[in-house]
């Protein structure tokens, strides 16, 4: 049994070929191979916070995976992070513990810039132009880091509130070979950028349809609860191919619910990413098609990035 | 953070006073104060196997817990213990995962043979004559030790199936310091013991309600599946007071549910543990009454276990 902390998961996952694992977990999720019941969750009034337990295996194969994930509001007057993770990882033939990952929320943040890139590699525009990326944070960093084993293009323009935020966020990218422009203003990334991945918290529309330009992709990340919303829902109608991680979520949450609910969607209308990466369902058939990805976070992206870090660490 | 294995938490136990922290637990939950959501679970087939994570906490406390318990049936093939098991607490200030006990089950071991006694504590005759355990397992064994918390008497008489099963028990309980005798009639424990403790997962009752003396005490631990049926229905019927760990839980399965199925006892019948300790419900009052505690294991009592040894070894 491994016991391992967020640095040696960090190292461990340099020599991984992550977008594999979590493609053929997204099939396999599509395919009806999941075991995934509902999620576990406590919550705490003072200090305020919650507590989610995801869980779920693929039939047939080694592990079963349990991830706790908490976020804990106050905590960053303690100087302690909001979001903090574990994944434990046990044989389905023995139910015994192989591996405690005190990953700290890492291995999720690294499972939802992977989805990005599949979604980009599946749905995005053959020839990207320019990266948008709306949102200055952790997943605003690691989304344009992961498309770059899907698209060779580095010209990146990023979108943030605060001025500030946006310097350190070229600063920070444009030491890792990126060549960053920063702007105050959406429809700068609208009219620049024909890949484009909002990752923030929003509660209302960032992106309006009219600035979308024919040709352009978006991916939504931000958006995981009911209340969230990054896309104004004319972008999803006027979309040509809306991508769901999973319909059954993407109809409780996130941008497709919300436009379910405005009444521009059905539940019929989105097509789900691992039915598009084996061909089941049709992602972009032209250049010049507008695609939409709802990421709204899979446990089987949970389940297949814990088991690639078992194994690369077993041995 | 502390990753304390089977070893180091037996050690740990060693030092602890586990009974009032236990009793602690029910009062705490009988009195509304614990937080504990539905059971998750996962399922397979093959080879068989099954996972509960329980989880909860008592509001105001320092901690939360999620125990991980596993059942793997084919294990005994591959030479491996077939349950196993681990709790992890985290702060609910914070969030933050204090301790891994990988306890493989012993800490659920010890949780249920200290609700039996108390159990025994607080609606078991005050004189006990001689104790009578039904079945000849871990818990045949634990229960008896944690019974010598709360009653000084040693002369034990145990049934079993199997007479080398017994011979094994009777050596190993005497090396113990108990007096043993053994039977292949549970009739005999019925009229030689006022206290008797049933371990068995038996799906057909053990006793009957011809056999039962006055001023007898019963608990049955080993129906803890609404398959599960160690006592006949009518000894339930027959008793002054039927005691449950937790009323909600009791309904659906074990020996109360049982009866209530069967006719002979109604849901409002049982008294639960927790307010039996304070004296908000009455539990035994005089030496000739038949009472029944019926355990089904409440997640409240792996709460204060997991508390007790993290606040033991923390310094």
């Amino acid at each position: 049994m491994n016991v391992l902390d967020v640095d040696s998961i960090k190292k461990a996952m340099a020599s991984i070929d992550i977008l594999p694992a979590i493609e053929a977990g997204f099939v396999a999720y599509s395919e009806g191979r999941a075991v995934v019941p509902p999620v576990g969750e406590l919550l705490f009034e003072s200090p305020p916070g919650e507590v989610h337990i995801k869980y779920g295996y693929l039939a047939g194969d080694s592990y079963y995976v349990i991830k706790i994930a908490t976020g804990f509001y106050d905590n960053p007057r303690l100087n302690l992070p909001s979001n903090n993770g574990m994944m434990l990882l046990f044989s389905q033939r023995t139910g015994e513990l192989d591996s405690i990952l005190l990953d700290e929320g890492y291995l999720t943040e690294v499972r939802t810039a992977a989805a990005g890139a599949i979604a980009a590699k599946y749905a995005g525009p053959r020839k990207v132009h320019r990266i948008g990326i709306v949102g200055t944070g952790g997943q605003a960093r690691i989304q344009l880091r992961y498309l770059s084993f899907v698209t060779d293009c580095r010209k990146v323009m990023v979108w943030g509130r605060q001025e500030a935020k946006l310097g350190l966020y070229k600063e920070e990218m444009e030491a890792e070979g990126y060549s960053v422009d920063v702007t105050l203003d959406t429809g700068e990334i609208a009219a620049e950028c024909n890949l484009i991945v909002t990752t923030t918290p929003s509660t209302t529309p960032l992106l309006t349809v009219g600035q979308i330009r024919k040709g352009t992709h978006i991916t939504a990340v931000g958006s995981d609860t009911p209340e969230k919303q990054e896309l104004d829902s004319a972008i999803l109608k006027a979309a040509n191919v809306v991508v769901a991680d999973s319909i059954t979520q993407c109809l409780e949450r996130g941008e497709i619910s919300r436009a379910i609910q405005n009444g521009v969607l059905t539940a019929k209308d989105p097509v789900e990413l691992g039915d598009v990466i084996t061909g089941k369902a049709r992602g972009r058939t032209d250049d010049d098609q507008i695609t939409v990805a709802d990421l709204t976070g899979v446990a089987v992206q949970d389940i297949q990035i814990a088991t690639a870090v078992h194994e690369a660490i077993k041995d």
